[in-house]
């Protein structure tokens, strides 16, 4: 049996607007958020579609708990800190209450862990997968929101966490290993760095989060800034877990800088914050290791590799189509 | 051949921010939204799917205007003025570049019908039907959207437009009549009552669109304000085009309240703004008649039939699962 959709609201929905006034109890036509002088409202959307972002085999609560991270994520890039989220919700007939508990369940979880509401959404039917929208709601003083176009040739290029975890992580998802494996972890429930980019925000110049792959979503910096970047492969961090898979193999290795989905930060600042930047490292017990540096010149990203040789690597990352 | 993601988003999603600071250029995680002293952001999402919400056959600048309708209704609704909102576009592989081409035509041209720009989101691929959800942002003087929650029994209850037009012209979309019917042109271009609503702002005590049929969409202000509702089925507006198919039975009368999609504003205001609402409707151009009056009791909304009896409808409206 399959509730009603207001009934659906009420049960699973409303509790998860914590009793925010903004929400207006699910029970009107929108939401409404006053204004909080001093501050921009950074707001951003991102969706998954089953079979393509997630598997049908995955727990409805870990689904639920990626999706708000990955919108977590592109505030992270920001340096914005979430208070908001707006959920629509596209089922088929065979989703049923049990799933539904459980999604609302993971949103709960991690709502509490990032300190945000639900404030609205829509839940509509579907003849074909589940998909599901969130639009995220953050806020940032007013004007310091860390964006992609002001890095400048000589800025220092860092990256939080490892690399390549999440892109090893989803074949073996794939082939069944649900649980007690790190990289398929890492992949179904990344660690949104958003305590890091909120301190990050006067340090860095330019900020992306690593969803397309680090080679993709640097190249959008280097465009956005009109720069290009240099890194260095031996400085690329990779997990134990993931080196156990690839080992040193030099292709291997490449090819984590083109997979996806590790919603680390990729960012850049200056030489004389480098120090600055390690102690916010400290601070929010994130690994930072500074990767590479940005030059003067077209928005190309280059890898130098341990022998000096330096390669522009012809694919940098998930093409959505 | 299939435009990949950031083409596709340079090419036709660019040109929809009408080059507004706030969307980054589309090249940044999130939108960067300063605020505005003295104001609420108000927001709403919508999600239409087809072969739900939309048939396969329709234009597709068509379906893009009814997903921004849609959405400015619910802004409507709060008496709020729409500036901006997000796109969350996922697309089969069927989907070609003169699809996505009319498509983001039919988005420019309601855009600069209602003044908003596009902002961000996310275009990604799907296995199954073309879904689409619009995240919407308005604007409302502080503490002045009007929610539907403040209805107070003696209040009138009004409507805008005409009832049950969308209804009736669904079917005959779906048998083949796609152009020059007035009953299927209201069913595909829904007129969102964006002005209306902004002008009723100071005089309606509770507001919603009817999107889900009128008894049901009355019945949530009366659940939210905790009254009854009686309205006089002879003061139901219906269209001449609606007449022609539905003549004066009372059963197909009864049923044009409980058919969704139409997009009007019902609303309720004290007897002694009566003639202001009317001075507002007449100031907008836009049809309001005044349909019943709330009373005290529960939450059930009753209609007078022209000869007295007092009918309470089993089916109020649109059930989305």
């Amino acid at each position: 049996m399959r509730r009603g959709e207001f009934d659906l609201i009420a049960k699973l929905f409303t509790p998860l607007t914590g009793g925010d006034d903004r929400a207006l109890g699910l029970m009107d036509d929108s939401a409404v958020i006053p204004q909080k002088r001093g501050f921009d409202t950074v707001v951003s959307t991102d969706t998954l579609v089953e079979g393509i972002h997630f598997l049908k085999i995955e727990p409805a609560d870990v689904i639920a708990r990626r999706l708000l991270r990955v919108n977590l994520s592109d505030l992270a890039a920001m340096g914005a800190v979430p208070f908001a989220y707006f959920l629509n919700l596209t089922i088929p007939a065979g989703i049923d209450d049990n799933w539904l508990e459980k999604f609302a369940a993971g949103l709960q979880a991690d709502q509490e862990e990032f300190g945000l509401n639900l404030l609205g959404g829509d839940t509509t039917k579907t003849t074909g997968p589940v998909t599901l929208s969130v639009t995220i709601c953050g806020e940032a003083p007013a004007g310091r929101a860390v964006c992609r176009g002001n890095a400048c040739p000589g800025d220092l290029v860092f990256v939080s966490g490892t690399i390549g975890d999440a892109g090893l992580g989803l074949p073996r998802l794939r082939a069944g290993k649900v649980d007690d494996d790190i990289l398929v972890r890492r992949y179904q429930i990344p660690e949104p760095r958003v305590e890091l980019g909120t301190l990050l925000r006067d340090l860095a110049t330019a900020m992306a989060d690593v969803s397309d792959g680090l080679l993709a979503d640097l190249g959008h910096i280097c465009t956005a800034s009109a720069t290009g970047a240099t890194l260095e492969l031996a400085a690329i961090p990779v997990s134990d877990a993931a080196r156990a898979v690839i080992g040193d193999n030099e292709p291997d290795l490449l090819s984590l800088l083109t997979s996806g989905d590790d919603y680390e930060l990729v960012f850049t600042a200056p030489p004389e914050r480098a120090s600055a930047v390690l102690a916010v490292a400290d601070k929010t017990a994130t690994p930072v290791h500074e990767i590479g540096r940005l030059q003067s010149g077209p928005a190309i990203v280059t890898v130098r590799t341990g022998d000096g040789r330096e390669i522009i690597p012809e694919t940098t990352g998930y093409r959505h189509f």
